[in-house]
C-alpha cells in the first residue's frame, strides 16, 4: 500500500469536485478482422471536444499482458494496487456483492454450486444439470426455511443465476483460509471442508457441519442433492477512500457488483438507475453531498462481451448525448476511462491498455482531437498503471500538497 | 520474482505458438554523426509489412540508462527481472556457457587468465603478453594431462580465446562466494583464494590447492607461469520457463552463450547453424515439438560492435529475405526485438531502448508503417521493461487466464 500511504500523506481538502466516469470495458482493438474500435465507430462530438481541450493517456489495469476481472479493474482505478495480496477481493465476496448483499467485516462468504451425487455419494453433475434460476431459488428457499443457524453460527443462503448460490456465515470468529470443497471432477465425493492453515481448523469444522445440514435437507431433492463451495473469503480490510484522499466519495452504479466494490473502498453508494442518463440524474441530485463521484456505465462491457461492436458504439453515443448535462454541473476535474478493455472481437475482457481522458483547468491540452485508442497513444498523460490515476486526479483538483520543501 | 510468480499463477496451456526472434543488438542511434540507424538504412519490406499489420513498442532491458551484457539482456526477454540478485548469472558461468560446456547445478566455475610473474612471484603481465589461442590450448592441454583432481575435487580446464580459460570444479559441496585472485595490478603477487563469508572457507582452501597445482605445472613454461581467477560462480537456480509459462520452449541459437542462457532458463536447445536461414530451417523441422521458439541472430550485434553500419543493415536484409519462410509456419504470435542496442557509432552495447514488433491476431494495428527506432516511439505497445514482454506474448497467444473475478 506504499503508494496509497504516500498519497494519504499529501492529500488535503479543497473546494473542488472530481468526476470519474468509468465506461466498463471501453477499450477495444483495431485489427484486420475488426478495423475499427467502438470509439472509432461511434459519433461522439462531446467526448471528442473534451479530448481536444484536455489530456489523453492510457491505463494498464494490472501488469502488461494481464487481463483483470471487474474487481481488480476497479480497485486499481480507486488507487489500490491490485497485485498486492491484501487488495484481493475473494470470489465469495465478489459474488455476494454482485447479489447486492450487505457484508459485515467478519462475515465469511463462499460461492456455491448445486450439484448431484449418486447413491455412493460420488458426484454425477457438478452443476446439477444447470438447473434454471427459478429452481435454484426454490432450493435456497427450502434450505433457508429448514434452518438458519448451526451450533450458534448464522447461516444465510442466497440464490444466484442458474445453479449458483452464495453462502454467508456469521456470528463466530471465522477464518477465510479454507480450501474449495469442489473436487473439479466427477465420480468422486465432494471434498471435506479443510483449513489451509492451523488458524482455519475450527472454521473448517463449523463449515463441515453446515455442509452436512445443507446436504441433509437436499437428500430427497430430485434435481440437486449436494452443495459445492468455492472461494471462501471475507471483505478485505481496505483503507477507506475518504480517509486516504480526504474527499467525500459517492458511487453511482446501476449494478450491484460495482456498488459493492465501491462500498468496500469506503464510498457511499447512492441509489440510481442502470443507464448513463440515470447516473447523471442521481449525480445532479447529490452534487452538494460529495467531492468525488464515481459513475459506472455497464453497457459498454456487456456489448463487448456480446461481440456487438455496433451496440458498444451506440452505448458510447448515448453517453456522449448526456455528457453535457454532467459537464454542466461544473466539475473541476473529469476523468473518463474504463476498468479494462473488452474488445468486441474477443467477446471478453482483455489486457489492452485502456483509453483515458482527463479534463480540467490544469490538464495539458495535447494535440489529441478525438477520444479513441490510437489518439491516446500520443497523449500527454502517457501510460499509467490504473492505480496511479487517483494521484493524477487529486493533483488536477488541487488536492495534493507539495512533497518535501 | 514477484512478477514471474504472478504470471505462473495465470499461465495456462493453449494450442498456440509463439516465436521470439532476437536480433542481437538491433537497436541503433540517429545522431548528427550517424544520421541513420541500421533499420533506417536497410531495405526490409517484410519487416515493414509486419510492422504495418501489428504493434510497435520499445523495451528497456534493465533500467533507464543501464547497458546490459548479453546475459541480463536475454534473461530480461525471457521474463526474469535482471535487477534481482537471484537472476544474476556469474561471469564464470557465462564464460563456460560461451564455450558450450554443460554445467551441473553444483559445478563451480571461474574465468581464468594466463599471466606471468617474476622470480619473486610478482606479476609482470596479467595477460601473459596476450598469448595466441593456439598457445592457450597447448597450456590447457598440458594442465589437463598433468592432473584432473586435487584431494577428491574434479578439475577441468577449458581454453578460451587468447589468454583466457575456464576452470570448472566439481565433486564437493562448493561455495561461489569467493573473491577474485586477480589483484588488477602488476608488481604484486596474485591474491590468495579467499572466502567472502564463513560459508566459503572450505572452498577457498580447496581452490587454493588447485591454484598451487596449476602454477606448479606451469613453473617452467616460458609464456605463462601463473593463473588468475575471477568471477567464481555457479548456475543460478532459475524457475524454469516450461513450469512458469506452461509452454514447451525451444532455443535456436548458433552461438554457445545464448544456448547456455536459454538452457539455464529451462529451454530445450536445438542444434542449428549460425545464420538466420539456418535457424528457420531448424525451426521448421521442430515446429511440432515446441510452443515457444527463441531464435537468436548474432550478426547484427557483431556488425554493431565492429562499427559497421552497412554490414548491420545487410544482416537485417538477410533476415528480411527469410522472414516469409518463418511466417509461413503459421505462428500465432511473432515478436521481433533485441536483447539490447549496439549502435554502430558506439561499437558497443548501449542503454538505448530496443525496437519491438509484435504481430498476431489480437495485436492492435497502430499507425506504424515501418520497423525502425523512430516509428517504435509511437507504437501501441508503448515502453515496456524487457522482462514485461513475456506477459504480453502469453496474452496475445491466449495463454493467460483472467486475474480475479
Amino acid at each position: 500500500m506504499q503508494s496509497l500511504e504516500f498519497l494519504a500523506q499529501l492529500a488535503r481538502p479543497a473546494d473542488t469536485k472530481v468526476v470519474l466516469l468509468v465506461l466498463d470495458g471501453v477499450g477495444d482493438v483495431r485489427t484486420s478482422e475488426q478495423p475499427q474500435t467502438a470509439l472509432d465507430l461511434a459519433t461522439t462530438p462531446n467526448l471528442d471536444a473534451l479530448a481536444s481541450g484536455g489530456s489523453l493517456g492510457r491505463l494498464t489495469p494490472v501488469l502488461p499482458g494481464v487481463t483483470p476481472g471487474s474487481g481488480p479493474g476497479h480497485l486499481g482505478l480507486f488507487g489500490y494496487d491490485p497485485t498486492l495480496p491484501q487488495v484481493d477481493i475473494g470470489r465469495g465476496v465478489l459474488e455476494a456483492l454482485g447479489l447486492d448483499l450487505q457484508l459485515g467485516p467478519d462475515d465469511l462468504t463462499a460461492r456455491g454450486n448445486f450439484a448431484t451425487a449418486d447413491a455412493n455419494g460420488n458426484l454425477t453433475d457438478r452443476r446439477a444439470g444447470r438447473i434454471p434460476t427459478s429452481e435454484c431459488r426454490r432450493l435456497c428457499a427450502a434450505l433457508s426455511a429448514a434452518f438458519s443457524e448451526v451450533d450458534g453460527l448464522s447461516v444465510a443462503i442466497h440464490a444466484g443465476e442458474g445453479h449458483r448460490f452464495v453462502l454467508v456465515l456469521s456470528g463466530h470468529e471465522l477464518s477465510a483460509d479454507l480450501a474449495d470443497t469442489d473436487p473439479q471432477a466427477l465420480g468422486v465425493p465432494p471434498l471435506e471442508a479443510r483449513a489451509e492453515n492451523a488458524g482455519g481448523e475450527e472454521t473448517a469444522t463449523r463449515v463441515g457441519a453446515v455442509i452436512e445440514r445443507l446436504n441433509r435437507v437436499l437428500v430427497d431433492e430430485p434435481a440437486a442433492n449436494r452443495v459445492l463451495l468455492r472461494g471462501f473469503s471475507k471483505l478485505p480490510n481496505l483503507p477507506q477512500m475518504g480517509d486516504i484522499y480526504r474527499m467525500r466519495c459517492g458511487a453511482f452504479a446501476g449494478y450491484p457488483l460495482y456498488r459493492g466494490v465501491a462500498s468496500a473502498c469506503g464510498m457511499e453508494v447512492v441509489p440510481c438507475g442502470k443507464h448513463f442518463a440515470d447516473l447523471v440524474d442521481a449525480t445532479t441530485q447529490s452534487w452538494d453531498d460529495f467531492d468525488f463521484f464515481f459513475l459506472h456505465v455497464k453497457q459498454t462491457d456487456s456489448a463487448g462481451e456480446d461481440g456487438d461492436l455496433v451496440a458498444k458504439a451506440e452505448v458510447l453515443e448515448t453517453v456522449d448525448r448526456d455528457l453535457p448535462r454532467l459537464l454542466a454541473l461544473g466539475p473541476d476535474v473529469v476523468a473518463i476511462t474504463g476498468d479494462h478493455s473488452t474488445p468486441a472481437l474477443m467477446k471478453a475482457h482483455s489486457w489492452h491498455p485502456i483509453p483515458l481522458l482527463v479534463s480540467g483547468r490544469l490538464a495539458f491540452v495535447d494535440d489529441s482531437r478525438a477520444f479513441n485508442e490510437q489518439e491516446t497513444i500520443h497523449g500527454h498523460l502517457g501510460d499509467l498503471k490504473s492505480h496511479e490515476l487517483m494521484g493524477m486526479l487529486l493533483a488536477h483538483a488541487g488536492r495534493l500538497a507539495k512533497f518535501g520543501a
